[in-house]
């Protein structure tokens, strides 16, 4: 089993705790990564340890006899089985009482959390995610098994209900529950995230939950996600990393950066990234003449999307 | 739509609250089921609408888009939409203080209880409950539609597996999921109470489930499960329900009441009966000496299973 470490990014998270959480997953499972998204946002170290649920390892059975994974093991306690109880567990160990919770304080909103958070744990994953995942991941470590075309059609035309009924939501509300971000949010954008890094996510039709998911995946605490590499199967909607390191850029440096940028997208067939500029010199005059010119009239190769500042929208 | 009023029942409950819950719901769907439960358990007065969640009505849609039923309505709130909001909100709002709860007090056993209640909700249902509601329930009210023998099969078959765990579960722990009772096993006592109406449940295959499930029916909350009928499909695992009131017998009454009974369960296929015995005179010796050659012999027609004291395993 490899492991892997991930750590709490930002400034400001409350301080880690001395013992060391490990989740065992699978890296495009939506439950373990409802649970990583949960202990970055509340700045939990978490250790993560991959597995292969449906590989039915006794050892794995003797802990859950359900063969998923998403299973916590806490130092001091029993392991906590099932994302139900991991999400329980967190929250009432973890919960932070410095900055705002993923449960809304209030009744009413905390209802509309577990509303959503049920439709995309039970309805969504049972109408689309489990299917895809079955076809694309665990078929691909199963000798002779061969994707049936059809589920996956019919699993897509399901998404296309659910993403309906999202930009819905999202066209009434800042976020899938109300006015604040949620647990329900988080359990969204994991399903979301492992729907789109095997590319069956149709973004082009579906603006409003479009820009919630650029939204929700500029925060830090989905960073955990976004370096996640699943061995011999590249993201279907990946995108590359850009780091401003400090320092003063010689005149052409910004163009052949760009330049590379674009072919590496293009080879890669990616047409998005990710750039953190807080460590970037301002564009000087001829640069911007460049830059506007060159790139973002398409002369030169590119992404679609050019975002900026902080760890903005992919 | 039709209204059914249940009231909690029994002696040293808490208090019943001044407002009324609403519980939208079809007799049959677990999910509603447990929340019925849960309320008569923390005897939480609940006024029952049945309702049909497949028909789609528009004005269901508005509150509840996922199409299901499970709808709590409170009066001085929003309605909550599905079990995991109902659970919460209950137990938020109307946990008792001076009775244990149905949610363990330990870290530990509360995973536990998760992992389990996760088990039931999805695991089981997705397996089993689901497929069999839609056959034998949904599929009664669509015009054309006809039961698929092969599903039912399948789910059988997988309620057949489920059981072996559960069986496994019950000879090294008192309740599913330790020591004490939890909602957990409320959440499985709904499910098997559905499939067990219909007659799904292999019980004779099953001794420890059976024997947790007399158990568990035979507390007060459950009475409020046990009087539902659904139109049009008496229960396969029906019983006759006995009420002795206070009073002085004549010689024969009880050898006329047994004999009754047991031509009522005949009739109707059954085999159980329930009985409230504490209204009861005690028997005479002539009664005694009646009961134990006639009846318990099997010398008059007779339930398999005669069960006394309090509200006993049926």
């Amino acid at each position: 089993m490899k492991r892997a470490a991930c750590s709490p990014i930002w400034q400001g998270a409350p301080r880690i705790r001395d013992f060391m959480l490990r989740l065992l997953q699978h890296r495009l499972d939506p439950a373990s990564r409802l649970v990583r998204l949960m202990c970055a946002e509340y700045g939990v170290q978490l250790e993560l340890e991959d597995i292969k649920p449906w590989s039915r390892d006794p050892a794995l059975l003797e802990i859950n006899p359900a063969a998923t994974g998403c299973i916590l093991v806490d130092a001091g306690e029993g392991p906590v089985v099932g994302v139900l109880g991991a999400v329980h567990a967190i929250e009432e160990r973890y919960s932070p009482t410095a900055v705002a919770g993923l449960f809304p304080a209030q009744a009413r909103d905390r209802a509309e959390m577990w509303r959503l958070l049920e439709w995309v744990l039970v309805k969504l994953n049972d109408e689309v995610t489990r299917y895809i995942i079955e076809e694309k991941i665990v078929k691909r470590d199963r000798r002779g098994a061969s994707i049936e075309p059809g589920v996956l059609r019919v699993a897509k035309a399901n998404l296309a209900e659910h993403l309906l009924y999202f930009n819905w939501l999202f066209a009434t509300r800042h976020w899938i529950a109300g006015d604040t971000m949620t647990l329900a949010d988080f359990a969204l954008a994991a399903h979301l995230s492992c729907l789109d890094y095997m590319g069956d996510v149709a973004w082009d039709n579906s603006a409003e939950t479009r820009q919630w998911y650029a939204r929700i995946k500029s925060r830090p605490a989905f960073r955990t996600l976004l370096n996640d590499r699943i061995p011999g199967m590249p993201a279907a909607a990946g995108y590359a990393e850009l780091r401003y390191l400090p320092g003063k850029r010689q005149p052409a440096d910004l163009s052949l950066l760009l330049t590379q940028l674009g072919r590496l997208l293009s080879l890669r067939g990616w047409h998005k990234f990710l750039a953190d500029n807080r460590q970037m010199a301002p564009f000087t005059a001829a640069e911007k003449e460049w830059f506007i010119t060159n790139w973002l009239k398409g002369q030169a190769l590119r992404a679609l999307d050019v975002i900026g500042v902080g760890y903005g929208h992919a």
